[in-house]
């Protein structure tokens, strides 16, 4: 019953971090890499390779830049099927720090882009590729970027890129099953020769429903977090994922446990999940990052007084 | 862009008295009842209807029972154009202890019963639209009730039953949204002359994604809480579903204030929502109970022993 070309992939340290200044320690990073290659996932993205020129290593933990050694330091001696992935965003990584592939524990490089950057992020992936990595471009906020350039940048990265996989990335989680519905058979149209990927934001719970939708209409690369964990209210949870997929070389019972040990104790500390102001920011399809605001205010709970903000922004 | 025939339904007082005993005090139910009048919602149920000689009152909290008189106390003086609904379930009340519909504040009965039951079900929803009510029968697990009996029991409440609506109810939150489309298309291939109703639950995170499957459908009836409250996982957000629906008669913001003042404190004392031993249970098409048991016992968070558990039950 299940789908061979299916690849999960574990973004759990890399969005994670998105709320923690990528601040995760080496002992949570590699209980999360061994129960993650445990359990049988293609890909862990450990990450972001951003330019320490551009941040600086006393404000943000590790992973906000994945040095290889510090990769390195994280898995060495955990048995491993699993492919190691880190992220980069336009115009925030000096392409000279990253070494060949051949010479680097990171197997696949996945680049972050906007619509009206894509030729940007072309260049970054025919640089990543020629390096000999594998390649991804996922194509972020889509849910406020349906215009004609969407397909126009389809195409250039059909054409141009020397990307395996597209990605759609719900960034504000303002997608529904039917938007997921049109927009993988959008890329299908144009996106001939590559698989499609898809990234959801759970913010109105429908991270993993839009994943199974994404899944139905053939996208082969989805992302998952361990518990949900990520930016505002986090992704498609990895556990119900796999639960889902019914392919027997995946184990639950690792992710259950690093739920059970790392995950519960950890959300007592830092806030992901479903919150009100992070559902009325999907239902409105705006950014997080008002709604982060407020969470860090003392009107983290006056739900009425951001959706009314929200609607009066709307207005200008 | 809207439906004109979708009816929403609260019922976080029903679904939540399942986790509190039905014991909510008269001022909450006051307070929910008002934001859910308020917010032009068109049902809100209030409970179940039980026999006093099968529950003891001293057990149990008001809403097990919904006396007429105990309804007009919590409405009295608030306007609302909003009608009231209660449970039954089959075999536990008295059907002369339920006045007629003039005589009572109650608009509609809905009446629970699982595919095995159909023959008393449509005895009692007969019974209540004689006697003037607005009826709904809401056909319980049907997740582990898909056999041809399903569709024995449609044909009998297509030509037999007074019932308004027929409901698919999620009880394990086990449906996955092509399970949802594939069941709703069933109903409606039978059921030809009355409404399909759909009421989910969110052990898998999928209670609003399977409401909207079953609104692309046709289900015109839906059910939701207020935060999410209810058995286990709880059920379909109805803020979500309100913002999902493009209804100007709908307000979001009374909802929005009831979860700021009373949802949330409410959250801090009694337990729903996601919780991995539910999602468990939800991917093994499972009855909550064992995953309720263990949150009651200082195995709570052992997650791995519990979905063992539960595989080595099914090999018996």
């Amino acid at each position: 019953m299940f789908r061979e070309k299916i690849k999960v992939l574990d973004c759990t340290i890399r969005d994670g971090g998105l709320i923690n200044n990528h601040d995760f320690d080496r002992r949570f990073v590699r209980e999360v890499y061994k129960a993650v290659s445990r359990a049988g996932v293609d890909y862990i993205e450990m990450g972001y390779k951003n330019s320490k020129e551009l941040f600086s290593p006393k404000e943000y933990g590790a992973w906000k830049f994945c040095d290889d050694d510090e990769i390195r330091k994280v898995t060495e001696g955990i048995e491993s099927h699993t492919k190691i992935s880190v992220m980069v965003d336009v115009g925030r990584v000096k392409l000279e720090d990253i070494k060949p592939c051949s010479e680097s524990p990171v197997d696949m490089i996945r680049v972050a882009s906007y619509v009206k950057d894509v030729d940007k992020a072309i260049f970054m992936l025919n640089h990543f590729a020629d390096k000999g990595y594998e390649t991804t471009v996922n194509i972020m906020a889509i849910s406020r970027d349906q215009g004609v350039e969407l397909d126009e940048a389809l195409d250039q990265l059909e054409r141009e890129s020397k990307a395996n996989v597209i990605y759609i990335v719900d960034s504000f989680g303002a997608l529904y099953q039917e938007t997921v519905e049109g927009l993988v058979k959008r890329f299908k149209k144009i996106i001939k020769s590559r698989e499609i990927g898809f990234h959801g934001h759970n913010h109105q719970q429908l991270a993993f429903g839009n994943t199974i939708e994404a899944i139905i209409h053939d996208a082969n690369y989805l992302d998952g977090t361990v518990y949900g964990i990520g930016r505002a209210a986090g992704n498609c949870p990895l556990e119900l994922l796999i639960g889902f997929l019914k392919n027997p070389k995946f184990d639950i019972r690792p992710i259950l446990d690093l739920i059970s040990h790392e995950l519960v104790p950890l959300r007592k500390k830092i806030e992901w999940g479903y919150i009100i102001p992070y559902a009325i920011s999907g239902m409105m399809n705006e950014h997080p990052k008002a709604a982060m605001a407020l969470r860090k205010s003392d009107k983290k709970e006056n739900y009425r007084g951001f959706y009314e903000s929200l609607m009066s922004t709307g207005l200008d």
